[in-house]
């Protein structure tokens, strides 16, 4: 609504655009004033036009998809929306090359290489690079993303479950046996392009049900960054499947060692709600639905208190403030330019 | 309601009975007072007890799947819910050897052999056995389904189709020009279990499409049966996909040569109806939906008029009046049970 | 499938028969070889046939539904599904002539009446009356239920909590804080025929929300019945609206005061799970899904442990199991009959 | 994508913006550079922010819902997404002030009186500006409504099925016989906010019907402008209620005298398809799905022969090319814009 001049003058580059964090981040880089996407690549569809694959963005003009090795063009700063392999290799060699990168696989969040192996089953041969790398939640990590070149934007699970956690600050001290994050997802987070029979109509449609019961990979990434700043405690994670194509929705039970004061809390999401540009605190907690989310980069927030008992319920988009929306807020900040610009609207 | 002792007389064997159709078919006759289901084949799950291939049917007793090839015990009748090439292959093996079948698949339903090769893509080595074959649709052939050994259950599609058209009898001579039947289906009909990635739920979900327009296999099916007794007509059959599990909806656009009496329609429609056990006509044809039929062995039938316009609707359970109902319908018939037994509350 | 003769020896009528649980229970007593409906009410609906309020019933001879006053003709016994407040009127009368009554609503659920009036927001004039009546769940007070002539029919979701916790016997004793139970419902369960906004097409597809978050009037009754025989605990419980038809899925997080053996909790589940005819433990908990328990009367249960925390995954068809088909398991062991009857396959 | 500087210079009124219809433009509004809306209304909801309303659209500054009588600031003109009586009364008043106005209603699309009021069922009293107003779509009157002051937005269904007729130009004269359109819409172009319980969830999920067969208020809409400067021909038009949420998909069955060459077609489709930025052609009509179209401007479009038959399969978004994005479209030719300005990326 501001009167912001198209000029796009930082050029970026999609590696693994093909999937639907690529496209999401597609279209929203189509809205932005600033940047420009001059490089897609994809190793199943390459040498396809861009509305070949995604007829609903055919507007977008002379972008073929190209193969994951294709030289990238100088000047051009890199998104990588590749599997945790190839980011692993990808993102030094493109760091290397005075490059920005932004990495939205898992392969560069956890600081404990012990349990990134156990959650994601392959040796980390880069593990050195875990200096460098800043987590991209903003709420959290503004400043360092600021000066960040290479950011690794958080797991959509787990923004939903940090978030709130985070922010209740110093109250996180008064924490007592591990915390409950109940967690349902629609299909486009789980496995949107794949062919497996879990996910054909017939197993999704008029079904529920939950998976990876306190084993999923963005357990560990909970448990590292829910307490930042504050003494840890065990996460409790368990994800579900609900027959929709977007949207989270978490219920996170904590338990104090005292009676949870409603007005304590109340203020201190507050205080956090009203800085931050996309995160919307409710009256209630029986407002959140994940409609009121779907295709925004909001996480929506509310809360009850039950003696010692504090129930958080959050909810956002997996393909927005999950994956692509955050790594366009976490692109604003790294290139200098408003934080909210091509997001406000989408 | 009626007071009917179970006493499971007629033993039956379903080869194939690991797809949808198959299911259907087990459930059902496990309500049945007289069928007793013995025997039951897959060549994919072979090895397996029903209960851990269908968990809602975990409560039959000893049944495991068996190969195709298995010898069926004597004096156990069959009912072929197998692709075309298997039918094909079975159903005379089963007859000659003193058996009665009824095959669900759709060899057996065209008499020109052109048409079906055309149709079905494959060449039909048995085309001496359409003599002995009857088509099983109770409403049209009730008679000879009594005294047959050897039954061709009608296609989903195709009784949506055949049914309203044939029983406007003598009202057929003055239709002109073809016959448009606008199908619509869920994806029970279409690919309930297969792994392709047009099935998958984020191809189906919040999606619709036509499909195989003006050549799909049950085109000519429709052709041959709803205009029995009365001179052929052209039909323009176009299939679509449907969001939805169960469930067929047919729009039916006639023409005749002069205007439409919609007394003249409800009369015969109505004399038809009051007869058919399984036949429902509505007052209006916008009362017609699928929910009504769902899990039930109705076809439901409505008209509207507009001068020399005739609009027919019918709805049906693809699975049931589809499929596996009138299978059983047509078992009924043959082994001398009350044509219902078994379907009245499903 | 086995062989017992259709005799309808015992009559019963529905109060209540216009809503969705009546419908259910209509339709499962009309597959029952011994129960006969003759009697249905609805002030809604009075004066029409049931083939009128649900096609898919059209079958049911003579039904037509009148007002709840009108007189039940003797020698029928009653199934309350109306209201909270219809049945604190009627299931003394009918209990006074007579008759026995099972109530499927929650009026006679709870023995702490400040409890109730709490939860149910209506003062409970026939609390006198709790001293009579049995809670409907076999699993726990099958040889009560035998014997009784006032069951009350234990909630959808109540049932879902109660059973998994119950069935931990003797381990519950070491259970430490709060118990959260995290529950999951189609929207048949929450308001299938009401035409209140929130249930419209547009708010509940592809849209996901917790409702009554600690204040659901099922909490109370998990709380009194989970530990029948055990020391008290507290439940958090948090309901929550899926975008399905039917079905019921809780996730259950116990922590206890020393390591779970998940030995001793297999043992002690399939122990009981040998002997309940509704009950099916599974390897895993991600194998429970509610579709496969939707038009079943099985409660479907799962378990993982990790250090002291125990999650319980469970499913079942909140119309059957949590409400229907337990009434008619419950109608069964009251009339002694097999307890399984007319509910094995359905 | 093109270095368009966001210079919001026309100022624009929704009069009805609490519909889904006025939020869809009011979401495509917020990308604009040139149209800044200052002015909502809704008697429903008068006095609320848009925020409420409307969580997704949260950050539009300053906008409150007035009431539609509040006076509408001097150089703003106006779209009206008003039901029928309202656009009737409020055009009038508006044009007179000077400003121009598009309809989004079906008040001023018909040119024959009788026809209007047997379809919309109450006096047009304002015929009489039938001389002024052009029909709202751009393909057959682009000119006219570059030069026009009061468009008329053309209706979902409508535009799914004159356009497909309309681009076979001079073929048209050897149509015979009437033209079936059997459409398929989702819910929120029937009634996406209505209470009515026939959209209710439970009545739409799993669900599919007909509705006003032969007696929609588009079938003489198509009469009138799809044979547009050719001989009119009968339209048999058949809505029905697809499970989705947004998009039309609609089937038409042409007859011609003769046989009908798919080259013919072919050429006259692509000659058009061509030139129209937002019109696509497929090269089967099996590629044609709803899910192409949603969220996007363009009507998508297949043909299939047979003999003497040609069959024609449109989808479109009707919140998007069937309301309020063809409304910008036209918005952008009767103020001097790009065509696709705000549409090519939505």
């Amino acid at each position: 609504m501001t009167l912001v001049p198209f000029m796009k003058q930082t050029k970026l580059a999609i590696i693994g655009a093909g999937g639907l964090t690529g496209k999401e981040l597609t279209s929203l880089l189509s809205h932005h004033p600033h940047f420009q996407l001059v490089h897609i690549t994809s190793n199943q569809v390459d040498g396809k036009h861009i509305r070949d694959v995604f007829p609903e963005l055919s507007h977008l003009p002379d972008l073929v998809f190209q193969k994951h090795d294709t030289q990238v063009p100088k000047d051009v700063h890199i998104v990588l929306a590749t599997p945790n392999e190839v980011s692993l290799d990808k993102a030094p060699e493109f760091l290397k090359e005075g490059r920005k990168v932004i990495d939205l696989s898992g392969t560069f969040r956890l600081h404990d290489q012990v349990k990134f192996e156990k959650a994601y089953q392959f040796p980390h041969t880069k593990f050195d690079m875990m200096d460098q790398v800043v987590f991209g939640l903003p709420e959290l990590f503004r400043e360092k993303i600021k000066n960040a070149n290479f950011v690794s934007n958080p797991g959509c699970y787990a923004t939903s479950a940090i978030l709130p956690i985070a922010i209740l600050g110093n109250l996180r001290k008064n924490i007592q046996g591990p915390v409950v994050v109940d967690a349902k997802s629609g299909v486009s987070g789980a496995g949107g392009r794949t062919e497996e029979i879990k996910f054909a109509y017939t197993h999704v449609y008029e079904n529920f049900r939950a998976y990876k019961i306190l084993s999923h990979q963005h357990e560990p990434e909970i448990e590292e960054y829910a307490f930042v700043g504050s003494e840890p405690k065990e996460i409790l994670f368990t994800p579900h499947l609900l027959p929709v194509y977007r949207g989270i929705l978490s219920t996170i039970y904590i338990q104090f060692t005292n009676p949870v004061d409603p007005k304590e809390i109340q203020e201190k999401l507050q205080a956090v709600a009203e800085k931050e540009p996309f995160l919307r605190l409710y009256k209630t907690p029986e407002e959140i639905e994940i409609k009121k989310v779907q295709n925004t980069n909001f996480l929506d927030l509310g809360f009850k208190t039950k003696g010692n008992t504090l129930v958080l319920v959050s909810a956002l988009d997996n393909l927005v403030k999950g994956a692509a929306g955050q790594a366009l807020q976490n692109l604003n900040l790294m290139f200098g330019y408003p934080e909210n610009l091509g997001l406000v609207s989408i």
